[in-house]
This record gives structure tokens, C-alpha cells and sequence, in this order.
């Protein structure tokens, strides 16, 4: 049987903390070390254009996300790991479905909406600093998705409109010239719980209270101390369920260590401990990694070279589909 | 001196008729004739594909209209002539562009407000129809433009602000990430008058009123003879510069001829003769061509190697300017 095409876009718009490692990273590393996938993973540099401005920023955020999912493991032998940049058949293909979408359906998308709303709110124009990058960005979403014809894309809930804008364009598409793209299926993680930060709220870079992936054992046993806890003393019993510290422990310790961290909690260990023990496996978790991402990050051509190879895959496979394509609306060089 | 860049793109979304070769293709084929200019020539395949959604319709008019330029003496040595499909850097500029590009500048695009003043007098929605090709063609065309540095676009003047908008997308970028494109001039043609149609009205296939620039000798004298005079007789004199036999055979005829012709319609030439006159300098000039012409639609891969070594041309120029533009952003491919 062939394999299913998994596809996964990453914005490159900051450094990754642990709540984007609990959230995507993992699950997505995991998915595509299964059988029965063939994963294309990339990032999305013209996507962040939308936002990202700034040529020192762009590059640092790029090889950034680079180099933290290779080095927990993104394996580019059998994930194909490029840059959106590197693929010059996406964006055509982007142009030719730009002609078979209505413009109401890019009007809908939540996305452009929720922009207009805020600028509405503060009374300004409706389409106040909104660039046609931003609007316009779904179908380049659906570009990346039928370009390799994706079966599987795996997303936030927010993020499932643009799944579905992806297949009524290539239905769209279909019916004017003929079947062409498989409809795409979205898949939502529900499992995934959502990772408190510092103060206990989400982790989110717009919260300022995130745990940077990498950052030093110093820092990273800094930042665990600052990790906010109820006030239940020493001794007396606590529950892990609602407790920030034992969230993010489950996500690197063993099945074993969390057994027993359970029973810890209902004989009373001390938040002091806890923290420590978080701390050790973090670290241990994270002590290769941090190592091998400083290492990737030193040495960018390394990445750039991986990327390049992503690339070439992945173009080995668009080329002569976007040809197909091409030939489909008429053109014939 | 560096030569100076003329830029012209050709909408195929039809077969050329005589008004386009007066109005539009002479003066661009004698442009590129003259020293001090290095053409680009191209036709706006990707841009015809936001109205023509027909595969044999899309092939035929790209053929089409190419084989008429080449006909009527387009010298591929001399003019970089190109399908835009064929340089896949245009499709990836026109992205990076729309992320420089605010909303609101393509609210105000012209056709795009013309289509919207349209649906909304026939009580639709505003964007009715409107696909995002439409909407946002105006920054595909400032990517054609900017990508080749172009010093001179000529244009009638409903596509100044075209060129306006592609001035203030380039000097958008240039505040942003530098300076990196020269900014653009359009050419209105003024001299070029008005091509009168078989009925007096302006020659243009939405009225039905065209002579076909490649029909056969037969049906040219055909058309030539339904052409409307008044009811001058024969022998009174006539006003050659309200004529539109007279409007069209200065076009074709040499200085002597027209000399001629305008004393004879002084002292009161027949219609009949001045159609019979018409008929005998177009079909002399469109002759050679006519014949050149039906040889290249029965060869189209003959067209196909005449683009495509255009297309290697123009690419040898885009690709390291690209390349400049999208280490700018930050790229580090």
C-alpha cells in the first residue's frame, strides 16, 4: 500500500520553548517515525514574510527552528525536511489557484477577519496594516498542502478552516479542469493538553512566561523555581492532575518515573523536590539535544546543506505534478 | 551607456485584430527596433488565466498571439520575447511583493473597483465573481516589472496606475530592506490614434466590429467593403482625417501613398476606389506575415523552442537578481 502523505508547515516566527515542543514537536516527531506515513515537514519562511521583516530575525528564526527539530531528532532520511524558499513550485502553484478562488472565501477566513475586527475596534480602516501577504496567505497554505498531495494535515483547531479553504479550492479546481488534487483531511491532536507556563497560564511567547527549549541547565533550573505552585505545605497530600509542575514532568519523564511521581504527590513530597526532579529530567531529556542544537547553530551551512537535500526531495516529487498541472490549464512549453 | 529596459506584457485572451496591431503591436515592434533599448516582450499567459479557464482556449490564444508578434518581425535575437509560465522567479517575487503590498492599495486598484461598482449595481455581492487572481493581478504585474529592473513601461492609459502601484510597491521595499529596485516610468503613446471597427466605433472584439489581423485575402476585401462611409457621392471631395477607410490606410500604406491619397480624397474620389486602394496596401503589408504566420500555428513546437529560448534569456537575468532580493529578506538558501 502506499504510504500517506503527512504534511506539516512550521512558522518561522521565534525560538522554540517548551510548550511548542509539548504541543507540536513531539507529536509531529512521533507521527513520523510511524509506519504508513511519508512525511513532508517544512518551514514556512514565506509564510513568516507576512510578518517577520527583518533580514537578521528572518534568518535567526529559521535556522532556529531548523536546528531544534533536528536535533531532537527529525530524521531527514526518511522525514523530507525543507524550506518553503527552497521550493519554487509552491508559488506558482499558489498564482494558478489564486485564480480559482473567490474572493469571498479569502474574506471569510478567520485569520483576515479577526484583523479586521481589532482594527474596526480601534476605529481605523478595516484593512489597516494588514498586507495582502496576510490575506491572501490560505492559498498559499493550500499551495503547500496539494502541491504534494497531501492526505494528512495535522493542526490546531485553529487552524482547521484553512485545511477545509485547501479542499474546496482543489475541488474547485477539479470540477473547472478536471480531478487533479485528493481532498486533504485535516487531523486534530485532542489528546494534547495544553502546557502551563511560569504563571500558570498557557505557555506562549505573547504571555512572556515560556521555558526556551534550549536554553542553559543554569537558566533552565532558574526558570523551574520561578514555576508558580498552590500553597499546599510539605507533608500533606497534593493532586498531580492540576498541578503545573507535574503537566510538564509526565511530558519527559518514563511511564515509571511518572507511576511513582503520582504516588509522590498523594504522600506529600514538597514543591521544592518536585522542582528538582523536573529539573533532572528535563535536563537529562533535553542535556544531548541542547548540545547538538548549539552545534547546528554554529555551524548554519550544516543546516543549510540538510535543507537543501529536503529540498531536492521535495521538488523530485512537485516538479512533475505542478507539470501536470501546468498542462492541465492549457500551457504547453 | 547601459541599454535601457522597455517592458511589455501581452494579455492573450485573444486572436489579434487590426486595432491591436495599429494601437498596440507596431509601435511595440518598432520600439524594440530602435537603439538605446534592451525589450522585454512576454505574454501574460498566468495573468490570462484569471478570465480564460479553457485549456484549448488558453493554448490556442498563447500560440496565437505569439506567432503574430513573430510574424510581424518580433526578432527573438533582438527582444527577450517569453511565456511568463515559463520564469517561475516572477510567480516567487509576485509572493514576496504581496507581503509588502498593504490591502488597501488593492482596494483601490481600478479594475478591481470597476468590478465591484458593477455587482453592486446588479444588486450582488460586492466581490461577486471577483476570483483573487483578479484582485491582487496588480502585483503579479509589478513582479514582472520590477523583476527585470525596467526603466520603461509603455502603456495605454488605463494601465498607468498599474504602473504607479508597481512604483509604490518597489519603493516600499526599498524602505524596508534597502535599496534594491529602480523605480519604474510608464509611456503613454498619445500619438496613436483611435482604430475605427467596421462600424465606425472604436475597432474592438466586445463590439463585434474587427478585421481578423491574419484572415484570408477573401475575407479581408469581405470586411474591407462593410466598412462604413457616409453618403458623400462620388465625385464631391471628402475629409480624409474623418474617415476611417483613411485612418487605417495611413497605417499600412508608405508617406507617398498617404500623400496621395489625401489629394484624391480632395477632389472626390469614390468609396469604392479608396476601399479597392485599402484592400491592395493591406493585403501587400500582411501578405508575408499572413503567410509566416499559418506556417508557425502549424509548428507550434517551433513557438515552443522561440519561447523557451527566451524564457533561458530572461531567466539568466532574473534568477541572480532574485537571488540578490531574497537574501535582502534573509534568506540563506
Amino acid at each position: 500500500m502506499e504510504k500517506k502523505v503527512v504534511l506539516t508547515g512550521i512558522k518561522a516566527t521565534g525560538r522554540p520553548h517548551v510548550g511548542n515542543y509539548i504541543g507540536a514537536i513531539k507529536p509531529a516527531l512521533q507521527l513520523a517515525g510511524e509506519t504508513g506515513y511519508s512525511p513532508y515537514y517544512f518551514i514556512a519562511d514565506y509564510h513568516s514574510l507576512t510578518t517577520v521583516q527583518d533580514a537578521g530575525q528572518f534568518k535567526d528564526y529559521v535556522y532556529g527552528i531548523a536546528a531544534s527539530w533536528l536535533a531532537l531528532g527529525l530524521d531527514p532520511e526518511k522525514t523530507t525536511f525543507y524550506r518553503q524558499a527552497d521550493v519554487p513550485e509552491i508559488m506558482e502553484l499558489s498564482w494558478i489557484l489564486s485564480c480559482l478562488t473567490p474572493k469571498g472565501l479569502m474574506n471569510r477566513a478567520h485569520a483576515y477577519k479577526g484583523a479586521v475586527d481589532q482594527n474596526l475596534q480601534n476605529n481605523l480602516d478595516q484593512d489597516a496594516g494588514i498586507n495582502i501577504g496576510v490575506y491572501s496567505y490560505p492559498i498559499l497554505m493550500a499551495s503547500d498542502i496539494l502541491l504534494f498531495q497531501s492526505d494528512i494535515v495535522p493542526v490546531g483547531k485553529d487552524q482547521i478552516q484553512h485545511v477545509e479553504i485547501a479542499r474546496d479550492i482543489a475541488a474547485h479546481f477539479n470540477r473547472v479542469f478536471g480531478e487533479t488534487f485528493p481532498l486533504p483531511q485535516y487531523k486534530v491532536d485532542t489528546a494534547t493538553a495544553v502546557v502551563p507556563g511560569l504563571d500558570g497560564r498557557k505557555m506562549s511567547k505573547s504571555y512572556n512566561n515560556t521555558i526556551p527549549l534550549f536554553c542553559e541547565e543554569k537558566e533552565l533550573k532558574k526558570l523551574i523555581k520561578r514555576i508558580v505552585t498552590d500553597s499546599t505545605p510539605p507533608q500533606e497530600p497534593k493532586d498531580p492532575d492540576r498541578s503545573s509542575l507535574f503537566l510538564i514532568y509526565r511530558e519527559f519523564a518514563s511511564e515509571n518515573e511518572v507511576a511513582q511521581m503520582r504516588n509522590s504527590y498523594q504522600s506529600g513530597i514538597g514543591w521544592g523536590e518536585v522542582k528538582q526532579e523536573l529539573f533532572q529530567v528535563m535536563n537529562k531529556h533535553l542535556e544531548q539535544p541542547r548540545h547538538r542544537y548549539k552545534e547546528l547553530m554554529d555551524t548554519p551551512r550544516e543546516i543549510d546543506e540538510i535543507l537543501r537535500y529536503g529540498a531536492e526531495k521535495a521538488r523530485h516529487k512537485a516538479r512533475p505534478f505542478l507539470k501536470e498541472i501546468k498542462e492541465k490549464i492549457g500551457y504547453s512549453g
